[in-house]
């Protein structure tokens, strides 16, 4: 039995398990209009929960498993016209044996199809529009109905199987941070004072068309690491600032990497530079330590979290005790984001599905600021894959407010923060699998303490 | 009164003249969820008609025009939580003063307000799932009806508007024109023998990335012309072949270029590529000025479709007389779709619209293969641009169908065309605007003779 069909066995037999053995929908994406119907976005994105059950990377496809474990495949049959303005383009049966399905079947057969089946059906929620649309008319039921008409059990299902990732999947997120480390270095020996965020954007998507794949989502590449989704790229980068560059790439496969490390434009870290650096990299370096199967990430969140109030109670702009500091919420001024997500075929994985991915068992996710925006809190597994990735910002609106309401002013040094005002960010990120004996982080090396950065920046 | 505030007062009085003037619903478009919500095709694109009436670029808005002329802006209040994540925000009011509108509304608060309105809301009809959805909600309509309700009136009367491009905008599309001239100037001086056609991307990517503009489609860089929208840079370019390009460039405001040239990839044309590349040249110069308003496009597609058959006749590849062949429909086995389409804010403007934009008052699109894929027939008015873009291919698929079925044997030579399977395609496109006196070919001269093109070729 090939990869896709022991995927899609498994799927059944824990839906078997939990008596919940109906019909299940998978449905791939559709190109997403930009600004007009036959203008799509580009390149297309198949959607992930499709890519593991089925494989197939083009749009125009459905895959269905029946009641009974069988699997069928609806897709396109190409007419000439689709020749002449497509190319040659495979038949449906080969397509059929690429998803090793049982059965193929013409799409446009899929309504009439569905409305014979007497099994309920099973679906996750859609998460684009236009796939609401044709779910609708599909199942025949109104838009408005079909995002709470998703299958609760078989988003844990999926979950619980998509979450663990096997050996394959640990190559293929291994292969498109290859291809991220080699873009770090070229975009590492590159940097200059002088040279545009927009010309080191142009060489990440050089390698990525050269190497044939794509970028897993839009690289943050600024001297404003404040900002902590800073879009667009339009500077001319400094003397004396740092960039930031959060970037992952999706390999053929569509797994994907994610990536963050900052550094000296110029080469050389200043002073307030370099304390700031080893704190978030002491943090980030704990918080790898402490990941192993049993702990939750949340106490791993927690556990860098104050290795950053230590740091910056050492550094005068905290104060008094850490734990009690963590505790309040206080260092969230500073690290004001979660330390990190899953990752797979989404660089968030299975954002779609919800907290259940990040929560499942562990209750809800917290309302304290900061805390609030952690993606992934649950236990850890062996086979899961996170990102980890602390970070220290100087954002001046969120100071602002915090110092005129005098937040937590127990804990920071409102009076110490003026010189820091227009310091911007630091993050550094790793992508870490949680093994048996602990964790590994995954990929080649790429340049991280301040000795390795300084080593190579502008050396190209 | 400001550019904006003067199209849609524009807008509005046509309603009025069709005594339609009723409440104008001008929505933006919203980030396209690709692999999950938040993580949307990049870079967002706005919606054309939002662009043109209210100017704003970013994502969260929707434009209202008064049944008494004044214009509305809904959108976003920036919170503390969004000036993290996102960094320093405009205020609505300066979005509002950017729009050129009389109020500002809160986003949140427009459902409520439609449902206090009494006019009939008038809006284009959506093209996108999740605008479709939203609509829906803000009207209190099932999502299926929304399409439908759109109004014919509304579409004609921003049809009228924007098919007649001012001075402004004819400035804009030469923008992007000069930008896709300097990258064509690139592209030609490095192509040679053994370049990939990834490496080609890269560098238009790159030019896109550093004058801060998109593609306005995905460009189409390959050796096999005659598949007519072939995907995908994966060529590595092979020495006696031909290179068809077709791309175009967004510029910052969002008017597209659309530019198609052929070329051979070691820099000199064979005699074969030679004798195609004039009959298409002729063709495409025949149809340039045969452009003059009063005249329809249907009857400039005729003529250019004439041209090829003549040439081709001459070269022995089609006989019979050229009249009678193109009344049959012959020559859109070689030239199998229209020869243009209207250039604008979209690179098929308002193709969101259907046919009412190409077709108008002309009757319905033609069945005939070839002519049916004419996007453009109407009559041409001063102030029109559209593309120019003939081309002939040879595409196995479609030549073993014909002979198959001896389809128009009086006018193609099939026992002549086993040398030519493997020809490819060759397709010149250029933007032309409508004069008073005839024609003008917009944008800087880009190399299109045969002389200007070997002149160039290799030569970076």
């Amino acid at each position: 039995m090939g990869i896709l069909a022991q995927r899609r066995s498994k799927l059944h037999n824990a839906l078997v398990e939990q008596k919940q053995a109906e019909l299940v929908l998978i449905p791939g994406a559709q190109p997403p209009p930009r600004n007009y119907a036959a203008n799509a976005y580009q390149p297309f994105r198949q959607s992930s929960h499709f890519l593991y059950y089925f494989g197939i990377t083009h749009p125009g496809f459905v895959g269905v498993i029946l009641p009974d474990g069988r699997s069928l495949l609806f897709g396109p049959q190409p007419t000439l016209d689709d020749v002449v303005w497509e190319g040659p383009l495979d038949a449906l049966d080969v397509w059929g044996e690429r998803a090793e399905v049982e059965e193929v079947r013409p799409i446009e057969t899929l309504t009439e199809w569905l409305h014979e089946q007497t099994s309920d059906c099973l679906y996750l929620p859609p998460y684009q529009g236009d796939q609401i649309l044709r779910m609708a008319r599909w199942l025949g039921r109104p838009a408005e109905e079909i995002q709470k008409g998703a299958s609760s059990t078989l988003c844990e299902v999926v979950n619980a199987q998509r979450a663990i990732k096997s050996s394959e999947e640990i190559e293929e997120i291994e292969r498109a941070l290859t291809i991220t480390a080699a873009s770090y270095d070229e975009l590492m020996r590159s940097l200059r004072p002088g040279v545009t965020s927009a010309s080191l954007m142009a060489r990440v998507m050089r390698r990525a068309y050269e190497e044939g794949v794509d970028i897993a989502y839009p690289p943050i590449i600024t001297s404003h690491g404040e900002i902590l989704h800073a879009h667009g790229y339009h500077e001319t980068l400094e003397d004396g600032r740092l960039l930031l560059v959060d970037m992952g790439l999706e390999g053929t496969t569509s797994y994907a990497s994610d990536i963050t490390r900052t550094m000296p434009i110029n080469g050389r870290f200043t002073q307030m530079q370099r304390d700031i650096y080893d704190v978030v990299l002491a943090s980030q370096l704990a918080a790898i330590d402490a990941i192993r199967p049993g702990v939750t990430y949340r106490e791993v969140h927690l556990l860098a979290s104050h290795t950053i109030a230590e740091g910056l109670t050492a550094l005068g702009l905290m104060k008094g005790e850490p734990k009690e500091a963590v505790e309040a919420g206080a260092h969230a001024m500073f690290f004001p984001h979660g330390l990190g997500h899953a990752l797979g075929l989404d660089v968030h994985d299975m954002e779609d599905l919800g907290d259940i991915v990040g929560y499942g068992g562990e209750g809800m996710r917290s309302k304290q600021f900061g805390l609030n925006f952690l993606r992934f809190a649950r236990e850890l597994e062996e086979g899961n894959v996170l990102t980890v990735e602390p970070g220290i910002y100087f954002i001046p609106a969120l100071i602002d407010q915090w110092q005129k309401e005098q937040r937590c002013s127990a804990w920071i040094a409102y009076d110490k923060l003026s010189a820091w005002r227009d310091f911007g960010g630091i993050r550094t990120e790793d992508d870490v699998l949680v093994t048996s004996a602990g964790s590994k982080v995954l990929g080649p090396a790429i340049p991280k303490t301040i000795e390795e950065l300084e080593a190579i920046l502008g050396k190209g």
